[in-house]
């Protein structure tokens, strides 16, 4: 019998979480079974919810409620009981009880007949390689900065000066919508344009992500309409839309592009201690399932910062053993050439490296940021210390100097 | 010029409010301005976004962090920024930003030129009212009871209970899924002949909500074909898919069906003091704004409840002057007849009582709990005491007895 077995995080009294867990297995499938006569427990028996674990942190006080615990509860809901998508799943296993009190879901584990359901990148972390043909080291990726009331001249400077530094994917603003200024189609066009004369200049291939944005039931002709026009990948805020509809894209083969997660509104759901979802399994889990190619959240290291522990795990998530695809991590925000050393540490060689600031703050403009980057990234892999490469590459130097 | 102006829930020191708002301002808009040259300033200047107001709460300190306070901060957004849909709108006002450390988004005001892109509800209260011939008097509702993994005859006989209890409306169990033995097609034409012949015997008439769940993209086809086997209603988990996909629901002419919008797992982003959204913006005004007829949400009475001041601001929401229609306010969870005077004071008579336990645990079955709630009703509405009315009406006395 196919399950999912769902963790959350609970608050209460020590020895209360038996009897919780136990309300919620059976309040979230067939309500009641003591007072049900033999016969029908036989007929709802393939139905019940069933508690597999409950673990008590006596050490782990309630930080306002000096008599409440933390506890870790596991309860397995039969696949039966729901049709194989998204909505479907949130909403058997944290539908009402988001609603009911301190309770976090942690994980959600798909056994294999659930997960055959769900497609996974299509491209992958090797596919996306292989568009660009590059191996053995993280990408490098750079953002388009302040391109808001801007048109598509200002726009094609700034995507020309990322993409003479070398960087491997450029991705649009993700408040960039469809606007008369800089329209998606011609973003597209123009876009492409740009990148291939700077590859004829270079011999460097950089993608470039354009918002997929309008009305849901629009997405899939808007993205098969920038297939068309030979758009590389296409940025989605999927946690403003819902992941069934990142997994329509992903798996609808006239799309056929690779889909990068933004974490736009997503904080919403994931910043609470207490609420909503643990951030690796929204932003790392759910969304490789659903079938991104690439997740960005937050770095561990800026202002805007995730925890390194939640980072740490979120990038796991996407890269970790599976039937399906792994997700490139995009660790971002606070980004600089000075942090390379320890983004290859902490998220290995199958990561991206984001910037925005750290590329366009340069002194020698985006294109030197993201030359910056690349040195930087070169020295790592031949284990060379960015301060003994910034005395031959002028742009680390620099940025070493702005940066530390 | 057309604006959104958001309004946010901040902690921080004393002081650092404004410098934070506007760089909220800045930051979700045109990035800088103090460093652009007068030009760009002039053009740019319409795509700004501008800090409206701050209001720091000496008296509410941060509960955890006694250097902090709580500040309100509003901030309006251009619409020239975004699209006029759910997804651009919360992605602008709260997509990174949702990221940024303690900041909920309480509230958001469209004007009247962006509110002219959503439709609310295609029914709303009047037109509800007018389906059921029933004016003057708060709806009774009643929801199925542990019918997960139970057959068609089952959900058929607990139907007519609860039809022949008088009650206007059953909803479907927000969990209860495409399934062999409830398939929903067969749901809807089942329910149909039950309700039919319930009011050739009772006169009265009671619409079954039938629960509209799957794939995002096949949402439609279903609800037409629902239509087309004569559902009077689709229940919706709204928050498990998007907001964007109840508009498209709602906007849908060959759907035309009511929607009534559960609040399933929207206790993710709604519940923590720090984070996400205020639960009046989430279930009140945009689930208004983008089609519902109904918005259910836990009432400020039982165990899974809502604080009051919420709740209560939850309702207004559904029902202030505006250029769309009315939602009814359907407060859930903990209802008893006992609780009929209270809520009708504080929902109105344009609202639904709506009630599980408190229907389907009374001592004469689901149709004696409906029975109870209607006398109920019509003793608040006749200005007679529970009390005095049960001594005629042996359906209330019992619940009473029962739950007070
Ligand atoms: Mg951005
Ligand atoms: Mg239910």
């Amino acid at each position: 019998m196919s399950n999912l077995i769902a963790t959350y995080q609970l608050y209460g009294k020590p020895g209360s979480f038996g009897k919780k867990a136990e309300g919620i297995a059976l309040g979230l499938t067939i309500g009641s079974w003591t007072d049900l006569p033999l016969l029908e427990q036989q007929q709802l028996q393939q139905h019940k919810g069933n508690v597999v674990s409950v673990t008590e942190f006596e050490d782990s006080p309630h930080p306002l409620k000096p008599d409440e615990i933390k506890a870790v509860v596991k309860i397995s809901y039969p696949s039966a009981n729901f049709s194989a998508d998204m909505p479907a799943i949130l909403t058997t296993v944290f539908g009402k009880l988001s609603l009911d009190g301190e309770v976090k879901l942690l994980d959600l584990d798909f056994d294999e007949a659930l997960l055959a359901h769900f497609p996974g990148p299509r491209f992958g972390i090797d596919g996306i390689r292989a568009l660009l043909g590059v191996t053995g080291r993280p990408l490098v990726m750079s953002i388009f900065k302040g391109v808001i009331g801007r048109d598509l001249d200002f726009l094609a400077a700034q995507l020309r000066q990322q993409a003479l530094g070398g960087v491997d994917l450029v991705k649009d603003d993700e408040i960039l919508f469809d606007n008369p200024l800089t329209p998606f189609e011609q973003r597209i066009t123009t876009g492409k344009n740009v990148l291939q004369q700077a590859f004829e200049e270079t011999g460097h291939r950089t993608l470039y992500a354009v918002n997929l944005s309008g009305r849901t039931s629009g997405l899939r002709d808007k993205a098969k309409k920038a297939r068309e026009l030979g758009a590389d990948a296409l940025l989605f805020n999927v946690h403003a839309y819902g992941l069934d509809v990142l997994q329509e894209l992903a798996e609808d083969t006239e799309v056929g592009l690779p889909l990068m997660a933004h974490p736009a509104f997503s904080g919403a759901f994931t910043s609470s201690s207490f609420y909503g979802l643990a951030t690796p399994l929204a932003l790392g889990k759910l969304v490789r399932y659903a079938g991104a190619d690439f997740s960005l959240f937050p770095s561990p290291y800026g202002s805007v910062a995730l925890e390194k522990a939640q980072a740490l795990a979120l990038g796991e998530e996407l890269v970790k053993e599976s039937p399906l695809k792994r997700s490139f991590p995009v660790p971002s925000a606070g980004i600089h050439p000075g942090l390379v050393p320890l983004l290859i540490n902490d998220f290995g060689i199958d990561s991206i490296i984001n910037a925005g600031g750290g590329v366009h703050g340069h002194p020698d403009g985006a294109a030197g940021g993201g030359r910056a980057f690349r040195q930087a990234v070169d020295a790592v892999l031949s284990k060379t210390t960015l301060t003994d490469a910034s005395e031959q590459h002028e742009e680390l130097k620099t940025a070493l100097e702005i940066w530390g």
